[in-house]
């Protein structure tokens, strides 16, 4: 283990590969050049484009699958993707085993999969795990170390040859015969295929299943053909009513209405809410009811706004609509407003964890952004922020777009100072996801603190007559709440179940595994 | 030199690279990896996404311009470029030498570009040649010999590493500040901007500059931002009235018109023309009198195509609006309703080298299209055919996408038996183009020649009133109108100006200079 720029202790080798540590943000600039996919060539493909084969069995052998290989799948299925959970049933039964799964995120629909952890089929998980599987990686059951990567990140190692992908088996809910696909129609439709991209632009094999083959062309087509090397058609790949889930609901909670209103007039009152501008707010109670608010100062202010990044929600579409906003830049779809209006209104543009995250690449649309307001599990006193990991040291968050987003000219964490009657502002977070440099206000329903390198910030607010607070002041209020500090997680020290990585592929931290395991 | 697979003696090596000479159609499998291009860092770019540099000039020597590099550029502003002439005047400036020019194609407006040929501001050209620069080449005069690829082997040459791009400077009618352009508005509008694909994902600069930047973000973003080292923003990058040219006017000639029909009658005769086919025909003269002789077809048959292949016109985007194809696959635009369709209409879908054309993928669009139609400058008596020289030995053209379309299901040339009193169906071909396996009908004002490996195709037209003749039959028929075979261009075997690649890399024929030289 070595100590980091941040002061955390991280691996220098995970998984049998050599690991760069933490060099703080910006500091570490890479050297190398881009991975190198194999040269095909037409004549090994059929001339008349149509590449379906029979089963995904047959695909995968025809891919050359064998143990230790890597396999790659993308999320926009969510907590309704069937797809996955039958490909690793479909490779366990080929008798493959030691697959390293690199999924652009996990479910808890695929809470299945823990018995293929178990027997040495998965032999581990590099990407995001939302509840079972991140609980599994908890437990110091998981045969290798989970590796976290960002939207951003997991694009950027495919890039930059960290990763490489043996197959890709990637869900569409739309395809031609000849690999086109996209996510916009179709039963499993889930808008945007982005996840994807980089799976089918590096990885040697790119096997489409969908369930909605359509004539050639497949228009739009967000993953290209040109790319893909099977096609295989299934009776579904997911069950619709879960791909696009119920989680854009608005908040009810009084605590999280009034820290939605706070986030809303700071924005307006520290001058960010101007025309022309740019925010990103995900797709959470909070921000849903954030941007109702946001969106009346806007109508009364007669402002109107360049470009709103989603997740898009039906209330991000309603303001496309209205005029609040000239365009929409959309790289997943929660609701079908969202798919609905990805597919018919140009104004509403497909991006990609390449166009809006990668760090390694000539910039990217995230720093570009004025405002975005993310969530958290812990912040500390001193604004470093932890956004997969609980106080009580279990795994159940992915990263998603969350590091990537803090580059936004200003980033705001919205967060209750309570949850399950657990403090969040603590002195130092379970496992730092974003360096305090980058964070620059957080809103509990008890105040607003600003960092103070935000000296400008400050300045633009001063005016105002909203709660602004130090979090050492939110944080004994609240400690003063529920009696005190809350327990330090217990944690094996020795054992290191997952590592959260920076944008940049270095290490920022070590999640270690429960105590108890 | 070595004679290859076609039994054209080609140069073993070329500009000092080692070449392989051609194999046969399909014969040549690669075995090597992609190019990987440097890893770039956000670091490194500005956070608020503004890349702009004041002049071009600057921007080049921000990219390190040095005597030796190759720089590329694209063809969409056709005869009406302004910028590339404005880009070597300024390297000249510099005091720049031995460039390696690497254009998509160079018009009679690149005339300008000779002194710093002659000068060795150039060293030579690797792209298309159309009219003066081609005349120079044939010459004998270039320093180095020019390489001839087309769309899908410039696509291709890159990708596989055989050309690195230094720099690429590419003019964008539209473009934001962080880099992303399409072609589809602004003074230069010109359609797509799929030819500079390539050089925008493998250069290890890119400029993009533009006359008309727009707020960010610049959507479609055709050339994306992410890739985009430097935008530059001048007065005007070319001549809208000769981007947009004036070559979409259907020819007058009644023998013109006649091999029109015969070519649309052969496509209904023969069964081609049924419901949810598919074609390409460019936008020459001829190509348009059969269009129009087609669209009159298909409406007494009602029957509708699935697509139809661009370079878009307006007859081609009536057939769309009139619902006699789905979509029009475009690759380049050649008049204003072409791009105005293109903006407009999502049936209208961009297209690149890359999806239609780069044979180094995992297939491509042209070999799934049911039929296309296509010129030649003289074709041999074996169904051979050249497309670049005329039987005078002068290099007066470029491969434009004639190679990559060759691979379309039935392959039809359209070709006066004349030229100017010169016959067009000749014992050898002064330059092999394409080969024989690939062309499986020609046209002429005298009847109609199947390739006799094209048993299938006679069949299906054996009950036709169609004049079906013999390439040598026709041949003698125009030899006795004027006096004999053709004199044989008087070429120095000794000095090869030029070189003509397969779709694969391989070298297929060497065009010789002109003894005068």
């Amino acid at each position: 283990m070595v100590k980091n720029a941040a002061g955390r202790l991280v691996p220098r080798c995970v998984n049998g590969v050599d690991q760069t540590a933490f060099q703080g943000v910006g500091g570490y600039v890479p050297a190398g050049m881009k991975a190198k996919p194999r040269v095909s060539s037409c004549a090994e493909f059929p001339a008349d484009g149509n590449k379906i084969v029979r089963s995904l069995a047959d695909a995968l052998k025809k891919a050359g699958l064998a143990s230790g290989m890597t396999i790659s799948t993308h999320h926009h299925l969510r907590n309704g993707d069937i797809l996955t959970n039958y490909l690793f049933d479909t490779i366990k039964r080929l008798g493959v085993r030691d697959i390293r799964w690199y999924p652009s995120a996990s479910f808890p629909v695929h809470e299945h999969l823990i018995r293929y952890l178990e027997d040495g089929t998965i032999h581990h998980i590099e990407g995001s795990m939302n509840g079972p599987l991140g609980r599994f990686a908890s437990s110091g059951r998981m045969r290798g170390t989970g590796i976290l990567r960002s939207h951003g990140t997991r694009y950027q190692a495919v890039q930059d040859g960290e990763v490489h992908i043996d197959i890709a088996v990637l869900a569409a809910p739309s395809a031609d015969s000849f690999g086109n696909a996209n996510g916009l129609t179709g039963p499993s439709a889930c808008g945007p295929l982005g996840f994807a991209l980089v799976d089918s632009d590096y990885a040697d094999n790119v096997i489409v299943v969908t369930d909605h083959l359509v004539d050639f062309p497949c228009v739009p087509w967000h993953i290209q053909g040109n790319n893909v090397d099977a096609v295989v058609v299934i009776d579904s790949l997911g069950d619709p009513s879960k791909i696009v889930s119920g989680t854009t609901e608005i908040t009810k909670s009084p605590d999280r209405l009034l820290i939605a209103e706070y986030i809303a007039r700071f924005i307006e009152d520290a001058g960010i809410m101007r025309d022309g501008f740019s925010l990103q707010a995900g797709a959470g109670g909070i921000n849903l009811a954030f941007l109702l608010s946001l969106k009346e100062r806007m109508k009364r202010a007669g402002v109107r706004a360049r470009f709103m990044r989603g997740g898009s929600t039906k209330y991000l579409v309603e303001m496309l609509r209205e005029g609040l906003t000239e365009y929409i830049l959309d790289g997943q779809a929660f609701d079908q407003e969202g798919i609905r209006s990805l597919a018919a209104d140009p104004r509403h543009v497909n991006t990609s964890p390449f166009t809006s995250y990668n760090y390694h690449g000539k910039g990217n649309f995230a720093s570009m952004l004025d405002a975005v307001v993310l969530g958290a599990t812990e912040v500390d006193v001193n604004f470093n922020a932890n956004v997969v990991t609980h106080s009580d040291g279990l795994l159940l968050h992915g990263l998603g777009g969350w590091q990537d987003c803090l580059f936004a000219k200003c980033t705001i964490l919205a967060v209750p100072s309570l949850r399950d009657r657990v403090p969040i502002i603590v002195d130092r977070v379970t496992t730092l996801c974003g360096p305090s440099e980058l964070i620059d206000v957080i809103v509990t329903e008890r105040g607003i603190a600003v960092n103070p390198r935000r000296a400008d910030l400050l300045k633009r607010i001063s005016g105002s007559s909203l709660p602004i607070r130090s979090l050492t002041d939110m944080q004994t209020e609240v400690f003063a709440l529920c009696g005190g500090r809350p327990a330090a997680p217990r944690l094996d020290e020795n054992h290191c179940g997952a590592i959260v990585k920076w944008v940049d592929g270095t290490v920022l931290d070590s999640i270690y595994s429960l105590a108890s395991h």
